[in-house]
């Protein structure tokens, strides 16, 4: 099943039910107004949503072209984004660019800060930067969103409480991340509203991509009209999503309708590209002693798309562009 | 105007007005069926409840005994919930219990940090403790209530986007602290959830004591059954509330219904009491050599109250239990 969320001038959107192919939708408004709301009852909500989905495919419900363009992020404001930071190549990477250590508990102890939810960007809306000296990147990631999840919840428990996966751009203003981080209390500034995919999918969209709290499939980024990364979302996320719900549980509960984030992915085999700007102006660094690329400068564009086996996009377009904010 | 959400099994509880002395509330439903539905539509719900409270005075309203055990936090969840730690006095003593640096910048850039709001504890609701050595505290606060504040808001422009203060005990697991501050990313698990008064006012029943972006009032800290602390919440708040709201619109904008805390209130004149452990186990080593006070265990108890000029409850209390967890 596939879900989305229509502009439709409220603060939470309307809830559709999508195509599997992206290209039609049909209102769900008459089994739950918003997405949140489907969320705070998904038991019950669930199967009306894969039912009314079922009829969508068979071409017996009321259905829409879909327009990516109308689509509001899954949530346009949720009540937790937990952003992890599980691909430890780019750990590593970044860090060596901030001339910062990595953590010793790096491969045992997972990275997750706490981001900002209550003002998300839409999967095509603009990415304001107030001053270019603040050096803006696209950070590409999948995230999931979870329904109600205990305390102390375990890795092995987690696997019921991911609802539905969907791309995220974890928007990050470079040069405003060595003086907060030097505070010790987090990114804050440097992390304005990050952007999410037009639909989120339940896992079992996902076929056998979707194994072991991992996304087997690559992440294709593309800016200013140049693919510049495919690196795989699977293998080298050293932690799985289980693995951070976990971490996470450790000491408090969370509500449905909170969105957790892979990281930006990030394959140490180089010819599979970048996820991020930090990362190719380490690289650079590493092999010439200096970043050549700038950061987002405005009129830049970036896009973030996954494509299933058989070539068909996934969760739709991510798709910014940079303007003067 | 006072405002509380009673628990009716709901998500989000349900909106009422509460008399000035506390004494009584009537229903505001009609009006706003949850705080955070008030402050999504407040310019059109705000004069309807003020009205409604001024009824309620009156005695011309229904009203029913108003028990804080039947309160919630006044967002039973919020969208963010934005930490700041504007008392100098308190960073200064906390960073030498932890032997951490203060950062070079402490007097001119604010220190915030993003903390978890999906789940948020009732005023009265149990403290859980996983494990004894996790170093548990509390941490009394003063807090706002934000309506939908763009980015680029400066302290000047702040005022108008306070619409609600009210109390907060910012639990904090100390013994977490330095593992995830190693990290970098913030203070994630040493933070659980966090509890907030029962009755959340307009500023202007602060009268002349909300004043500048500060509550000039002292706030009182029992801590099983003994007074510890009685700070005052004004004068030594570094950044003003109104420094801080420009602070965090400095690259992002803010929903309605975020939450925006004041950091543990901390004077530097010692007889005023502390409104955290940590701080006394400071003040201890500072003194003796090590800290004499264990921090809270099963058992221990927390009141968290301010009173006006008039020795009134403003917010009614913050009263919790710790529990096994």
């Amino acid at each position: 099943m596939k879900l989305a969320t229509l502009k439709d001038g409220s603060r939470d959107g309307r809830l559709v039910v999508v195509r599997r192919d992206l290209s039609s939708y049909t209102d769900a408004k008459a089994i739950a107004p918003s997405l949140q709301a489907a969320l705070d009852r998904w038991t019950e909500a669930e199967p009306k949503l894969r039912e009314l989905a079922n009829r969508l495919e068979k071409g017996d419900a009321p259905a829409q072209p879909f327009d990516p363009k109308q689509a509001h992020s899954p949530l346009p404001r949720a009540y937790e984004w937990v952003d992890g930071s599980a691909f430890l190549n780019h750990v590593r990477l970044v860090r060596k660019a901030r001339n910062a250590e990595v953590p010793p508990t790096l491969e045992t102890d997972p990275l997750v800060y706490q981001g900002g939810s209550g003002v998300l960007l839409a999967p095509t809306e603009d990415i304001p930067l107030r001053n270019p000296e603040w050096g803006l990147d696209f950070e590409s990631e999948v995230a999931v969103i979870l329904g109600d999840t205990p305390v102390g919840t375990t890795a092995a428990q987690a696997a019921p409480f991911i609802k539905l996966v969907l791309l995220a751009n974890d928007v990050t203003l470079r040069s405003l991340i060595p003086t907060e981080l030097a505070k010790q209390f987090g990114f804050f500034t440097s992390k304005p509203a990050t952007a999410f995919s037009p639909v989120a999918c339940t896992p079992d969209e996902l076929g056998s991509a979707w194994k072991d709290g991992r996304l087997n499939l690559p992440l294709r980024t593309t800016y200013n009209g140049q693919v510049v990364g495919e690196p795989s979302a699977g293998p080298e996320m050293h932690f799985s999503f289980f693995d951070l719900i976990a971490h996470l549980a450790k000491t408090r509960s969370y509500t449905a309708g909170t969105i957790l984030g892979s990281g930006t992915i990030s394959n140490a085999e180089r010819s599979k590209g970048i996820s991020c700007l930090a990362e190719r102006r380490t690289i650079e660094t590493i092999e010439t002693g200096k970043p050549q690329t700038p950061f987002m400068k405005v009129g830049d564009t970036v896009a973030i798309e996954m494509f299933g086996p058989d070539g068909a996009s996934l969760f739709g377009r991510i798709e910014q562009r940079v303007v003067a904010g």
